[in-house]
């Protein structure tokens, strides 16, 4: 099974990162290059990559520094750590970069005890990490395969990484028939440029509908299950995601589809409540490919994400990283 | 108080119909021309006109056919007529013109009846019933501005054809403040395009979000009311309005906030299961400017309406034709 190129959208080569430009899809399958810390925040930043690609980019950012800096000692390089892990944590702010550069920082400082040369054991450490990440992602999209019956419709927002593709792939093996419905996902598009291109490009039947299409659609029973990603679960189960993923949920219990949510581990955030939501600029709303589609002066809110609360999920499959 | 150029997109003069090219808003203010059914008919389903242009379009198809026809005897006229309502009414599926064409066609059956010559009949009962038209449909906004109150933030669909700019505007003369949230309203981008830019000029406070961000809006208590028009209502009060709008009324239920529709007479459709729905070509939704948003072959979905059942409506806001 070949996986999707959002599956694993980012490699380290030659102390450069390898970035796909998920804006530049479906037009141009690109990657862009990093060299630095600062050329590699810039590309979350301007959400060149995202969702998965941001847990990527975590890493791989610790890897470069540590490739870059390997024969430094331990005093050296800790707060080079620190410093990559602060600004790492403050790149956006509702996706939950802490839990992740804090396991690096984790690693760090046990590599001091140890007394081994600390780039080295760090390195090895976030190596075997991206590789029992890479099997854990796997799992979880069979775990969702196996949720997925023969002619289910599966309507989906946004774009989950390669997961649902995956899962598809795995459904396809064992003969089950699986369709997909996937909204627009305005502002960004992510549904009609991300997942359409890779679930059509892996052979899948999918549909693009307009955001404001979901009651339409789930009314008339042209999809038999949600399924969804998270950028953020709380401790609760509430969990934030795309803008729009909670409209589609209180949708989704009115008609009585089931909700599957693919969850990242709990993060500090006790509830939904505690989640910051990103709001992104105006323009990123009122201008498409350069173009305005609103008069000037115009006032916009677009609020990146917003919190679906756990009594609406019918279904959590989560990543398990224990 | 000026008028939204909204409130009446088209005019008749020198046997040429002057149609607002509602696709060029809020770049460009301009007036497209049709001088025959043919040319008429091509602005309705390409969209250049829609909603309350379409009433308007209906009306001044008649009475241009009407002026060009003057000294024609009647035997010549209705056939004219009669065809004229046929093309009219399969304009578009979800609009109900035939309700709009009865009429005219009512009024040239009462003329051959009188014996006056048949054309400057009709073409007088036309002009009359367009100015009291222009009355019903201020005393329509004059009625939604008693209901706001002062405070008030209305949450907004596509486009009411300058309603709204005339409700607030009242509102403004009895220093009542009303600010408005309008959805984006994708693929036509109607509520950024043509709502927004109606409101802001005619200096009211506006904000556009995307169609997926209600929810988040309406949780957050960001608009206390919700305002949509309807392109039909059906007898038992059911209403088919711009795609999106049955979503919107479910949400408005589950955060407590009223929902008004401005509605016109109601159409032949008993409910709204009986109101075809309109399916739009899927280039519509998979292009934005000429640029595709989807991949190569991609499929969509695109309703151009949806039915939103009278139990969701807190109130209606008729047009009162008696």
């Amino acid at each position: 099974m070949k996986e999707s190129p959002l599956f694993w959208p980012l490699t380290l080569k030659n102390q450069t990162i390898y970035c796909l430009d998920e804006t530049a899809l479906p037009d141009k399958l690109v990657y862009l290059k990093a060299k630095n810390l600062k050329q590699a925040l810039a590309l979350i930043k301007t959400m060149k990559t995202r969702a998965f690609g941001q847990v990527l980019m975590a890493y791989l950012i610790f890897l470069l520094l540590l490739k870059k800096n390997t024969p430094a000692p331990a005093e050296k390089i800790m707060p080079i750590l620190q410093k990559a892990a602060d600004k790492i944590n403050a790149a956006r702010p509702t996706f939950p970069f802490a839990f992740f550069t804090k396991m690096v920082l984790g690693w760090a400082k046990e590599g001091v005890k140890t007394g081994e040369p600390l780039a080295g054991y760090v390195a090895s450490k976030i190596s075997h990490f991206l590789a029992f990440l890479r099997e854990k992602r796997l799992a979880q999209a069979r775990t969702l395969s196996a949720l997925l019956k023969d002619g289910d419709i599966v309507l989906t927002h946004c774009n989950v990484s390669g997961l649902l593709v995956s899962a598809a792939q795995v459904c396809r093996e064992q003969n089950k028939k699986i369709k997909f419905i996937v909204t627009e996902t305005r502002p960004y598009l992510q549904g009609a440029r991300l997942t359409a291109w890779e679930l059509q490009r892996a052979g899948f039947d999918v549909t693009i509908i307009p955001d404001s299409a979901v009651a339409f659609a789930l009314s008339r029973k042209a999809a038999t299950v949600v399924v969804v990603g998270a950028d953020q679960m709380a401790q609760n189960g509430d969990i934030a995601n795309k803008i729009g993923t909670y409209q589609i949920a209180l949708l989704a219990r009115e008609f009585k589809i089931p909700f599957y949510v693919l969850t990242p581990p709990p993060s500090a955030a006790k509830t939904g409540n505690d989640i910051k939501i990103e709001i992104r600029p105006e323009r990123e709303l009122l201008e498409i490919y350069g173009r305005r589609i609103a008069p000037r002066g115009a006032k916009a809110l677009y609020p990146a994400f917003d919190i679906t609360p756990r009594e609406l999920i019918s279904r959590y499959i989560a990543l398990e990283l224990r």
